[in-house]
């Protein structure tokens, strides 16, 4: 007999708030983390960090949020407009404020006193990367290598600890060509599969797809899968028998190339590819797999994650 | 001759951005950050946890998104509806979503398929924590001092780099009587500036107010003035004339209990209180006045900000 998945990472959810490890906030995968928490996340930042410190990335950092204008520019609520979040304000005068104010009270909509923002919430921390490495002009011929981190949004509320609203997302970037791409993209199945065995934490490969809105969308999935873009590495963490993406390794041929001046040094269409370490996932399946006591855990992962060096 | 503080502000920008410490988005107070500039900014969240390691706070972590039920029941839409941000999602069909399409490839309002979703962009670190230790029942003897930290949003487009429309705030949130909280913020006035003046850095305290909004806001912040409620502590960064809050004290006496049940043990209304520390203006300040290459700091202000302990 096996625990249905959804009630399983259920059980796991009431585990982690027990246990203060998440805290509620009254919203499905909105949690606050406590302190022991955030040292296993901030550990594997910075475990990562020290990985790639060779590798020669440059580290970029942006906040959780996306110029409007380069997010409509992205096509991401083509593929994905179920997961969006845009942001509105408030721009009238004191009396749209009272309005506003007698709306709230009385419990009825006040969509109408808002009005879009230039800005959105992060879908994916690569997405800030693409235009800003454009308007530098054609790449050097070895490409380049951007290492970034973000809070990401998606709405999907969820039971499930593994599937959250608000979410950290480390990633490697690189932009060069085909075989520059593809190169780094296929080298990190396997350097992310060794990487999360260190860790003591099983862990299989499998191809996947994006999570593409509608029947249209279906069709783009099967195209991803049949052109092999998208692996993921899987580790079992709110269910044993349906395991989580913690780790994806994607390539996305010339998508952003298209809509941003992306160019090689001989004026081609650039490729991209990126991985991307799901960090508050790779956190639940440490303290799923090694337990929620930090001091009870093997020496040899506690060494990797809160012993790595804190600057690349 | 002095310059004007809005073309001083926009000429800092400019230096920071041909310095690449900032990286630009196209929106006015949306940057992306260097390595050298999270460096900076990581370091003083790591001297920040030394200096206030013995203080036995709690710290949790918070993602930057607030549960909007939360955010209406706070009051802040009363005093800031102009600095809000709040989220929509698309939760419609396949039509829906081929109109939706049609409608941005048009440049027309899309905002009729767009539902308010169940959070909003988090306006100061501490707004999730009230709720939180309010859920927890009675606070304890000696009240509650919590350590949090989060991007926070406000909707003022700048060119002044000091007045980000994303930023990192640091907060120290004590609860507790009136007297406990009192001597908490008071206490700080003082090490605040301490704190600053060991970084090499010029600080004055101001008695100060919140930008309420409108002729109603006028009022509240004359309240808040002659009841000595918040001070700030100003650094010259973007102008040498008009100073920058970069850390506030503020005590807020029953506003948060009377919102959520944050009561002492004999029953009565909690009063709350916290230290704000912009991290991104304290960032800022260190660069305006140590200079854009680190290796050039003062020897202490390098020990200060790059040899902290990383944990609490």
């Amino acid at each position: 007999m096996t625990t249905p998945p959804d009630l399983a990472a259920a059980a796991f959810r009431t585990e982690l708030l027990d246990a203060g490890l998440l805290i509620p906030t009254g919203v499905d995968g909105l949690y606050g983390r406590s302190a022991a928490y955030e040292q296993v996340a901030e550990g594997l930042e910075r475990a990562i960090s020290a990985m790639t410190a060779a590798d020669g990335a440059e580290r970029m950092r942006f906040p959780p949020l996306l110029s409007r204008q380069e997010f409509l520019a992205s096509g991401y609520l083509k593929g994905f407009p179920h997961l969006a979040g845009t942001i509105s304000c408030f721009c009238g005068n004191e009396a749209d404020h009272r309005r506003l104010l007698q709306c709230i009270e009385a419990d009825e909509d006040w969509s109408a006193l808002q009005q879009p923002a230039e800005v959105v919430v992060t879908p994916a921390a690569c997405y800030p990367v693409y235009p800003v490495v454009a308007r530098r002009g054609p790449l050097p011929e070895a490409g380049l290598l951007v290492d970034v981190s973000s809070y990401c949004f998606r709405h999907e509320p969820s039971v499930d600890p593994c599937r959250m609203q608000m979410f950290r997302m480390r990633e490697q970037v690189r932009i060069g060509t085909a075989a520059q791409v593809l190169a780094f993209r296929n080298a990190w199945l396997e350097r992310g599969a060794d990487w999360i065995r260190r860790l003591g934490v099983p862990v299989t490969t499998d191809l996947a797809s994006d999570p593409f809105f509608g029947r249209a969308g279906k069709l783009m999935a099967d195209g991803q899968i049949g052109q092999q873009l998208k692996f993921e590495l899987l580790i079992p963490v709110s269910s044993a028998d349906a395991p989580t993406a913690c780790l994806s390794c994607n390539y996305h041929m010339t998508h952003f190339s298209e809509i941003w001046p992306l160019r090689t040094p001989d004026g081609n269409l650039a490729h991209t590819g990126c991985v991307a370490f799901g960090i508050d996932r790779l956190t639940l399946a440490l303290f799923r797999h090694h337990g929620f006591d930090l001091n009870a855990w093997p020496a040899d992962v506690r060494g990797q994650v809160f012993a790595s060096e804190v600057f690349t």
